[in-house]
């Protein structure tokens, strides 16, 4: 193999986004029905009057979930929902996923109908076809791939370029559960690994813990955009943490923003345990990652249209790219954002 | 977790197929853009006056690769390849793929980039879009996972199950060289192991090695079938053995078959590296896979059109169900086929 004789740059060294934006620059799309292929948060494709998005996630165990406090039903419903986010976030409707499966042999046929279980409930809830994936063996652990598809009209969909100065950035939702409810799951898997006649920890976190362990995505906001006679300038989901999105999409609208630290949305919950765990609540919110809310901005003149929906919070607004990403602490100072989410490349 | 309370079946009881049967066999249909889910090469969505077809296979290394002797840019190359055969196999032009990579720690950014320069390559070739993925982190390994779309008139979509009683059996190409190439490199590695100062015996195998290590998807069979002026009645593409593919041609169809010994094309270098190995050569081809060829049925009236191409090769004919699916040797007996293709779910 030839790669020995070239330079080995550590993945580490660019994480992620740097890996993929190294190995896609020169990507240059060939087909006219190809109307938007890498940087965004599905594929869009045009074969007739619908337009079709396409997206896809792989998660493999370890990285992406532990066995230990996972179980395969929510495994395989929250597979789906992660990449239903994604069509969500074009404000497409999601229609059919394949699924495919790498076990190892530690799996049980019945192991894998249980992981099913969730997969097809998900297709339930979401009005979502199967149609097609691979199943096949790994030497270690369980990965999923899914690759899900949805159809929009070509003039509703929604790019994280469209952000425009003054626009008002807003969330559906809340955040940092999620992420509140992964270390509420570790802090009792270490307990439990020292000490297996311990019950893990639960009471009152209900909540928290089904936002990690079965999360929903919001493909509801579309109709509800539909009602409220409003369509978003840009759109992201938040799976990899306020921050990292918010950054996204002021990157690809060429735009800066302002949010403010009093307006994020989160649970009581959500504070309670991070400050249990000695988190700040706001890190949980803004770098956890994996709430599967949208992100996304509305022009100025829908104020009144956006303002007192239950499911939507307006944190911010969109400023010049030479204000820079800034969230604005409760005492008035400004703190340049970073994107600290969660990034499974980096070491 | 609940499934421990379950009773275990491994995997290996069901085999890959089994195994997907039992896990999709509930799934119904709900949209009437599904036109076609799991049980052809591909899946068949109509969003308009075109059909996509889109198809997905997952490869994890030490299971479908072996980087020991797989350089990663063949391994990108061939990721694709194996996909875009489904397509073709659906009788569809591919359009678009999505990739997926796993990665461990072990692999550098320039490795990454090897494999991209195999899909970059690929995608040129045969006119398709890199249009998203998802590269994330393994703890072990590589898994590489690819989705293509493809599309194609409504009516010129060809699936397993159109077969007719006296139809003609064909397949392109040749067969069994990818497995005795396959077979060359795993002799070849075992001798490295032991010795590391031995250079491989490649002298005079470049086609089986290519045809192992560097297979084509047959996409220019749609041209030669219209130039034909012929349209299969069935198809799939040959990747886990000739056996494998004409039972599943057969059960679909509910049709039987029977093929000819010393019609089944094999190249000289496939022969002759079978017969070194000490394997029989028909079972190279019979069972051995990957050789990503077509197999199709046509109407007996079509013989003139297929009998002198030179990619095709009239190989049986199919036969009544209850003649069950034979392989007719040199000496005229009957050898019922059986699936023994490769089967990375079966220990």
């Amino acid at each position: 193999m030839t790669e020995s004789k070239r330079n080995i740059t550590p993945i580490s060294n660019l994480g992620e986004f740097g890996l993929i934006e190294r190995l896609t620059n020169k990507i240059k799309l060939k087909n006219s029905s190809s109307l938007k292929g890498i940087g965004d948060d599905a594929a869009v494709l045009s074969f007739a009057n619908k337009h079709i998005v396409v997206t896809t996630d792989l998660l493999t165990e370890g990285v992406h979930f532990n066995l230990m406090y996972t179980p395969l039903k929510h495994l395989g419903y929250k597979s789906v929902v992660v990449n239903l986010s994604d069509v969500a976030a074009m404000n497409a409707i999601p229609k059919q996923i394949t699924v495919s499966l790498a076990l190892s042999s530690k799996f049980s046929v019945e192991a894998v109908e249980l992981l099913y279980e969730g997969i097809s409930l998900a297709c339930e809830k979401y009005g979502v076809d199967l149609i097609g994936g691979d199943t096949t063996s790994s030497l270690t652990g369980l990965t999923i791939s899914v690759t899900a598809i949805g159809e929009c009209e070509p003039e509703q969909i929604v790019y994280r370029s469209g952000a425009k100065k003054n626009d008002l950035i807003c969330v559906t939702g809340d955040l940092g559960g999620a992420y509140t409810g992964l270390q509420l799951l570790e802090r009792e898997n270490e307990v439990f690994k020292v000490n297996k006649n311990i019950q893990p920890q639960f009471d009152g976190k209900d909540y928290i813990l089904g936002r990690q362990l079965k999360p929903e995505a919001r493909t509801d906001m579309r109709n509800i955009f539909s009602e409220l006679k409003i369509k978003p300038t840009s759109m992201i989901d938040i799976s990899d943490g306020l921050s990292s999105e918010i950054m996204h999409i002021c990157k690809q609208s060429q735009v800066g923003a302002k949010i403010f630290e009093e307006k994020i949305p989160m649970d009581e919950q959500t504070k309670n345990m991070a400050l249990e765990l000695n988190i700040n609540p706001l890190v949980a919110a803004l770098n956890g990652g994996e709430d599967y809310e949208l992100l996304f901005t509305v022009p100025v003149s829908d104020y009144d249209k956006v303002k007192n929906h239950p499911d939507i919070t307006i944190i911010g607004h969109i400023a010049d790219a030479t204000e820079g990403t800034a969230l604005v602490t409760g005492a008035g100072s400004e703190i340049e954002l970073m994107a600290q989410g969660w990034n499974p490349l980096k070491e």
